[in-house]
């Protein structure tokens, strides 16, 4: 890492791009097509305002919650990301270990180098486990039954990207899974041989609603559903038995011209309210827009590619700074606006350009 | 063409323009006055975002349709270009070829190098002839005998360029029509004597509704209007006995400033509905652009631009190209989206940012 | 002039350009404070889009129009400029008689180098007289009686340009009114000595509706008021006796951030509809923005800077080219669009991009 | 100063600039986070536009008005900035004896280099105290003591700077608060020993609606609140006995992607009405600002870092140059519109392109 502290997440960019070669950077930051769904979740975070209240008193703001019965010290999670690995050999574990170490959860995926177990090792009660469906309902009922027993705390099933996208970027770097990676849950569960095919990914099963249902009857904990960015499916989730849900539009990697992740929470919660956790994912990188996500009806954000320019950087410490980054960057922006605690937190603190005037209340915090 | 394989359309384009003169690239490339309205095209399609569903199952997604009875293997169409000869000496042979191998179908110009009758033949089923207006009624009686004759399977009349055009661009680069160029079809009707005029064009006759209807009595089978904008003139065409239209600016080559064609489909959808087969024609340039249509109501699109690209660098393997790409990335965003056909298209799929909600639900599609 | 022959406005304006030293350019091109006001002008006519009707039949289109009794080959008058004589040494003689060769009218300043008499023998029935009130009401009222004598067929009245304005530009430039330009005019009437002060500008009376009225009275004439914006001060000069308004925002070159004037004529249509002579100057350059103009509710439009770009090229010839250019593009745009003659032109051939439909119909066109 | 006279602010901006290091200049320009609340001021006022009257007679304008009490020459305020002294030698002296001979207000920060008594002196009823609240209730109480007796006409109560900001283009620039700066009216209070703590600043006390009750009870004079934003929060400083409010996003420097004021005014001034002075504080750079402000509601404005660039060049003239530069566009632009005093202002003024009609009428100017 520079010698210079990093100020904000945008310097970690800039460091853990000149610190990697171009086709991996390439694989990190790219997404699909001519990446328009990237753009956008940076954009539609961008044409948001903060409002400020003035004289609320008190000197501090907590930015401690808690999701699905887990205490956070921040409303950051760790969206699943693979192969970690190639950012640094610790790789999923040193992430699990910065999740714990800093209070928040970090989301695994099912394509992990190091296999769950030992990930859930080192981090207790603070790993979720993120589902993709390969090979068969029966390996995937092995995976619940291994997740369970790891101790996760909860199930993530990803509903967005069955199918491989069209990376282009990344394909014009010529950007290969290096042989030394392997997939270590799916070995464990002897699903492949557990090496990385050449196109570095195995095919995966078209899930359904259905699917979703046999998946809640099996899995006894929380069950979360990550990629749903339409207001039916988002209530069609709910009344399936999810426990939340993740809006999220895989960071613009599956699918161009992709609507903003935030543009999606804003119609779900005008749809479904707030009764069930809804995590925001897709472009935040600071603090002020955690304050955003928050305010347009989020109870927590994930973050992908900036914890991974941490792990590039520096490993588990290096996760860690970019979760201490956004502290501070939250705490700060809260105490700014008069903001005590996450609950105060609502559609007033947001005004919007193109009504000149607050957004509509689709749901109220605390003080009202 | 470039060793390298074209991943997307703009691949194309650039190889295209690398390959040819500076003259011919901006006839090709060019259009009315300032341009515009070739911005305008593409701007249209950047401003609205895809919205997918989840959980659909199922591990593909068919791309094909039935337009005007015809067996499409994708909802793409050749659009009518002329003189295709500076492009490729196979010319709109080619171009007929490629559409029969690859399940589409050429909407064949008048203004063809090669005549109608030999295009046709090497795509039996699967050419449209284009009429514009030459000389007298007479003869435009004589191109619709020839066009049925020949085996054309729908009649095209173009009603947006009657008059020549003010393409600036091209005119700057000193384009002429080379002289081993011939309007091989008009010479076979026995209009003009073959050659092509030094500006490049004949004189036209300026249709009327009358004159629609007249057509409309002698031609046996389906009829479409390509040009239409106007949500008035798409009522009139239908009362008139169109079959379909096309909603096309003729690429912005006409007007300056015209109306992007994704706008006025939208306003004709609102007013006419959806009973008769819409074609979208203008700045497709991707799978997704052409999902972006569809969702808006259209029932396929034309490409105009992009399959010269392919002729240019590889004759009727271009063209096959061109459609291969777009087949490739239409079938990744249907299945990324959860699309299994392309009935499960629809407004529903589209995020409009003005309102940030759907757009106003036109028209209903399949699965509601 | 270049010896490629001008295709566009744009063409003249950089031949123009190029034909003066930068002072007198930044005279001709610039406007007051940060020249937000004819950036906004522009912009205004880029963000609407045209939208042409099918099969209108008939294969040419008449630009002809009659503005309070005179007929026009095109609607498009000369505005009030001053010093031509910057530009060439026939100055305002050239423009009189380009007007009237081209069929068009000259309106003419108060500020001219040569006497207005004089000016008017050159164009008789196509010089109007633009008033500034200078010195004192007996003086203005001279004005008035020469400017009749002379065969003037409408006065003019501006009422946006009392004050001396901040046009930095110029001032950077170092812009300062040669010594051999006098006030013809002025000299004339007896108003000061003739010659042009140090600041390029004597001082003018500040008019009021009272001045208004007193003018209406004493003038017999047509009488247009020049540099309305207010909807509220367009029905005041109506009610005052105006016989039509132009409305105008001086080219940006009095107020900074002054409104676009073609917004400004659309809230003035919304407000008086069109029962007298509307005319909008701001901004226009092409056929195309004289649609957009006609079709947002004007009967005509006025050219400052461009035909100053003729007359700095070639004089006379160089104004007519001007005109000869705007007429083309606008015949060909009638054309295009399906337009016989300018009563075909209505609210319907714009569409406006905010609200994705029609303007608002504040009036109706002939065929209606 | 540059030889050359300044035509506008910017022009000073670039002359201090590049009169001063570049830390210092991080420090004067820079704000909170990414600085878009900075980019947001500027922004909000380019988006609206000005539409003048006509025929209003007159030939001038006066910019006078009272703002509790106090005439001022131009509606306009110096808002409190520290440490001046980076900038001059003399500082808070030069800026108050400025605000005197030019007819305006210096609001003195808490923080000044001299203190208050002697500021205030060099301007008698013309300095306002800006109160920031440190160490105790005790100490603040002495404050008010201290203000009243030197003669401080106004108490002004800054509600949004608490907490550090988190300013990153000063930081990256290195910039320190050199060791030859004191706290002269914190020295005098007994408040700190006077030296700038090494990061700039002392830690201050965090305000509650409570505390306001209290200050308003023992502050005998006016008291405005400086940095509200929110209406809530206007209605209760108001009914908390305010007799004032400055709508202010304390320029940018607090919280990154604040509400720009411009907006925060209109939403206030919807609300809550104008029969307390509102003072528009945040991006004012010209004549025209000033008049899009009052034509949104305010009464007066505040300008902070622009007359900081004329301390740094000149010292009292280079603050009075920047108070006769904004009174000499304001008096021209009043001239251009009609306008002969600042009653004249009111929402007719601005055209909103949103809506391309005028701004909602939240309140009536004079002639109405």
């Amino acid at each position: 890492m520079s010698s210079i502290a990093p100020l904000t997440l945008a310097d970690m960019e800039s460091a853990a791009r000149a610190s990697m070669d171009a086709a991996t950077w390439a694989y990190l930051a790219g997404g699909a097509g001519t990446e328009r769904g990237i753009a956008g979740n940076l954009q539609a975070l961008d044409n948001v305002w903060l409002q400020p209240r003035a004289l609320q008193g008190g000197a501090s703001a907590s930015t401690e919650c808690s999701i699905l019965g887990t205490q956070l010290s921040l409303p950051v999670l760790l969206a699943p990301t693979s192969p970690q690995r190639l950012f640094h050999p610790e790789a999923e574990l040193a992430t699990a270990r910065a999740a714990l170490e800093s209070g928040s959860i970090s989301i695994v995926s099912t394509d992990t180098h190091f296999c769950f177990a030992d990930i859930a090792e080192h981090a207790p009660q603070r790993c979720w486990f993120q589902l993709y469906a390969y090979s068969s309902r029966r390996e995937v009922d092995a995976s619940l039954d291994m997740a369970a027993e790891a101790g996760a705390t909860a199930l993530v099933l990803t509903v967005d990207a069955s199918f491989s996208a069209r990376r282009l970027s990344t394909r014009r770097a010529g950007f290969h899974v290096p042989p030394d990676i392997a997939f270590g849950t799916l070995r464990s569960l002897g699903i492949g041989d557990g090496s990385v095919p050449a196109n570095g990914r195995m095919e995966r099963l078209a899930l359904s609603w259905q699917d979703l249902e046999r998946l809640r009857r099996r899995w006894k904990g929380p069950l979360l559903l990550k990629g749903v960015l339409d207001p039916n499916d988002a209530q069609r989730g709910v009344d399936s038995g999810a426990d939340g849900l993740i809006i999220s539009n895989h960071g613009g990697r599956q699918l161009d011209a992709v609507v903003p992740s935030l543009w999606a929470l804003r119609r779900i919660v005008a749809h479904i309210g707030r009764n069930r956790p809804l995590l925001l994912d897709g472009g935040i990188r600071s603090g002020t827009d955690i304050i955003k996500a928050l305010a347009m009806g989020a109870h927590a954000i994930c973050i992908g590619r900036p914890y991974l320019w941490g792990l590039a950087l520096d490993g588990k410490a290096g996760v860690q700074t970019v979760l201490s980054l956004l502290h501070e960057e939250l705490q700060d922006a809260m105490m700014q606006m008069g903001m005590a605690c996450l609950e105060d937190i609502g559609p007033d603190c947001l005004v919007d350009p193109s009504g000149l005037g607050a957004l509509p209340k689709s749901w109220r915090p605390r003080h009202e």
